[in-house]
């Protein structure tokens, strides 16, 4: 993978004094207006990768305020779609969702009609998912407003074959780290 | 509810499915008959950012179950290390930690004789925070283990440049989403 720097890199060590700045927000509680000095934490793969996901996360719920879904509802329903029939225990572990969360996931789901659970004829202790139709037309629209509200941005932001490379850096790091 | 969809496949075997799925592994759906397919999931920025965040941190606490430390505590240890004296309330708003959830981590860090909270002279209703000395050393400790345990994991799965050029546009990706 090749990938085109995106901005000057920061001077390391000597410029401590303006490091890091941009990424203390309004840290001044009581009344002393110096941003804090992040140092080594901002170098630090754990927390940048950290507040990367939370400020995503922030914008996908902005992005999806009219249909109220979380990333967490719409990756359910992404692979639901794209795997129907399979059980719950299924889709909670592909996920990486503990199974209380995901249990009160899916009665959020159920209760707003957007999936099912179904009583496997297979297995009587398994449930399957399947979407329900206005579950297929809600994702549909989430969808479009994930394409072109909240991905777009990140093309603008870094560049298309950037987008391509951080997606695909995070993807090994998630797979073989 | 409407289901348009009956869902005729239930390729379950008895019993969970919690074997093997932990990573997901995208594209595969079609080699391995029982691995779900991610589709479009893959290539959501939201997904990938959550997976690879768990992974890191999962790692890191690994790296650090001599020390006992997680990447939250690591994080409030160099920053207050980096800043002495400043406040508790600059430091959870600088780490975007919810007041709850901070004092809890201080009370922790406390009892542990890793850093004390003190009161401000300056304001009486607030505390400033500083590293005890076992603090200071349990640090230094952490820093090495993750230099040499941790973030070199990274630099190997990616090479330098490549890291660089992730903690950059991550970096980029927290400051400007």
């Amino acid at each position: 993978m090749t990938v085109s720097k995106t901005a000057e890199k920061s001077s390391e060590k000597a410029g401590d004094a303006t490091k890091g700045r941009k990424d203390a927000p309004e840290g001044h509680g009581q009344g002393s207006a110096e941003a804090l000095q992040l140092g080594e934490l901002s170098e630090q793969l754990g927390y940048v990768l950290k507040r990367a996901q939370l400020k995503v996360f922030e914008n996908f719920l902005r992005c999806m305020a009219s249909l109220q879904l979380t990333p967490a509802q719409f990756s359910v329903l992404l692979l639901v779609e794209k795997n129907p029939g399979r059980n719950q225990t299924e889709i909670a572990s592909t996920l990486g969702i503990l199974r209380p969360n995901f249990v009160a996931l899916l009665d959020n789901l159920e209760s707003r009609d957007l999936c099912a659970r179904i009583r496997s004829t297979n297995d009587r202790r398994s449930h399957i998912l399947v979407l329900t139709d206005k579950g297929k037309a809600v994702l549909s629209r989430a969808k479009k407003l994930v394409a072109t509200k909240h991905e777009s941005r990140l093309n603008e932001l870094l560049g298309q074959a950037n987008r391509e490379a951080l997606i695909e850096m995070l993807s090994k790091i998630a797979n073989e780290f």
